[in-house]
């Protein structure tokens, strides 16, 4: 049966030794949404006009979030990130993030983006709930992983 | 227009003066899922019997982050947390989980249980995704708020 | 001669036990500036006219670390910040902040709008520095402190 | 005009990619100072004398804040820093600090250098604080920075 | 048999409820010791003498150490801490370090005291252990126990 | 007489510099144990058998404290852990831990396996308390180090 690597023989949670893999170029893309009411939307756009700081705010959450990453999930590796960009869409009844990270080293950075891109949308719902707490947190997944002995892989469209 | 109260009246970010309001028994549930491939349910379900240490290691996550949910969102109160819980469900095709978070004060607790439910899914991911990488973190939404002036609230069905 | 409430007799730092003071409403207001060049100034007011991402970092950055000070300042106590703003201006030749904080409790939040002025300045010689790194972070102090014991104090102007 | 780094062509904040850039030695060191009156100066010389905690603490709070900097300064680049130190001056009416930091990387370190500056005072501003509220910090900034593709660079005096 | 109040009645972790307490005064000491060659020992007092960075280093570190409980210790709930000391006592062959803390609250303060020991004690071995790798943490444990429907606890001698 | 590389010659603390040394593979295994009642063992073994929930948790805590170690020792180098396991045993009135951590960089882990074994131990402590607050943390010191330029040590038996 297919096994776990973040475990050990005996079932045991572990850091993987990546000490034996090569530094190469490793980029990793994330995306998601969240649902929303027109209210919500209206409110979140309106907002963004003059200041910006309702997805500025979001931005720099997800942003820092991918430098937490391996604060928060525990058996990922500290990673000295090379760039971390996050960027918005709006969409019908919705609003949309991607989130890419990269490095040069030896493990991929799929969880910085895919962290990236859940803080960033949970930001959005914390500033936007006082007027729509029914908003839901969609999709998010890996949309494109470069580098790396497994080289690149694509989401299904 | 509906206002964001995370803005003031120029539009900038700040972190609402919740001073005024009284101390009251308050708490949230939020909920989400994650779509996988069934040899990667399988191999969680499997590396679930003997030691524990996936679901294990997610809870543990989940429940870590809700304490940090202050230090991730930018405009969270930093909250006294009285108990947090985190719940794992095995679905068609799916992991399923329900994240619970309450507190006596001024505030309430949703985006504790959302980062919860959030983080815990991220930990999943990172520990199957050597099996699946199209997994998909999906439906993260608050279930139930009880507590302060706006009394309970509960998610359409 | 005058002695630091943050030593005890024999000198050894400590946190200083407040747990015998009366909670009261608390706020404190600390104010700084960073000089820069003509060029530099104008990139921030430009940068800041289409979508706000210079200020809003800065302006997040001092925000969520207002929340850090008891992680950076060693004698800090934890507190529970009921409110944090922070607000600039364009002055000649510098940019100046001003970072509010308030709470309710048994020690006064001056450390919380000193460090949210001092990170909200860094986040901007941040953003800056490729432009100018001469650069200065100036006149960073505490300009009100209201509640406690020692009830209202303002800065000489 | 002089564009920002860290924004992008749309004026939204990105960690910029140093992915391409050479590793090469790198060091920078910033000063500050902060003002206060001859009564918290010669409490702070005391103190110091027999257990030196008053400058001790503070030189520990700048270390250990040099190490945050990443998780304080929203763009900044997590880095794995070589050194860091704190020096300590007592001035006419003030105490001066100079803080230095270096790494072998791709990007510089001067906001760790200056962060550490600003942690440092702002440490010695709470520990003196209940004799002299009215201290300012002032004149923190960089002093001199080498490494990298612009090379060295020193403050005008 | 006796069962663990993290666990749930599934044995899933928790942080267990203390919404129901009251708030009552708390305070807890815990104490510790380090074993090390006489050469360590007296490079410590040595060191200690001039500048007190060494154990000024190890006080700091615990102290801090105490206000990151809660993010160390996953079933730990979030901590208003009132007050935090640290001491010091060279023995035969030992450095050994007593850590209090208290506050006014629902849940003990034991897990900060206890962490604060133990930190205190690893970074004592950090900045030794260049002289000696084979020092021992030892004898780390609740020496005193206040407040809270349990009442007073103290250690067997 | 012996000096403590990590204070400066005038005895202030400081991060040494490791600039200039090699990268080269390191590793390093620390241990300790925590005595207690038989019936607070029990309750571990016991809720150990279902879900695994107390031995998870506190190899998760110290995997993650293992990586927080910078943040926590004033003085420790942030490192990019290539790898960090946490094993137990149970021994006659008492658990074991051994906790091992390895990089391929320019200074050693031996901190980063200390802190993970004593915050592993701390966890079961937490968890254990409610029966036990008797048990003691014992023997917690470093096994084996290889790598560097002082090469392979290992504890005397």
């Amino acid at each position: 049966m297919a096994r776990l690597t973040h475990l050990n023989a005996d079932g045991a949670a572990r850091i993987v030794d990546v000490g034996g893999k090569p530094e190469t170029a490793r980029k990793a893309v994330a995306s998601g949404r969240i649902t929303m009411s027109e209210t919500a939307l209206a409110a979140i756009s309106d907002g963004d006009a003059p200041k910006g700081d309702v997805l500025a705010a979001a931005r720099i959450a997800g942003i820092m979030a991918a430098k937490k990453t391996a604060d928060l999930i525990p058996l990922c590796h500290p990673l000295p990130l090379e760039t971390v960009t996050i960027d918005f869409a709006f969409e019908q009844g919705a609003l949309s993030v991607t989130a890419s990270a990269a490095l040069t080293g030896k493990t991929g950075v799929e969880m910085e983006a895919m962290t990236a891109a859940c803080v960033a949308l949970l930001t959005i719902y914390d500033m936007a709930k006082a007027l729509d707490k029914g908003m839901v947190i969609d999709q998010v997944r890996l949309i494109a992983k470069d580098g790396g002995k497994s080289g690149p892989w694509r989401a299904e469209p």
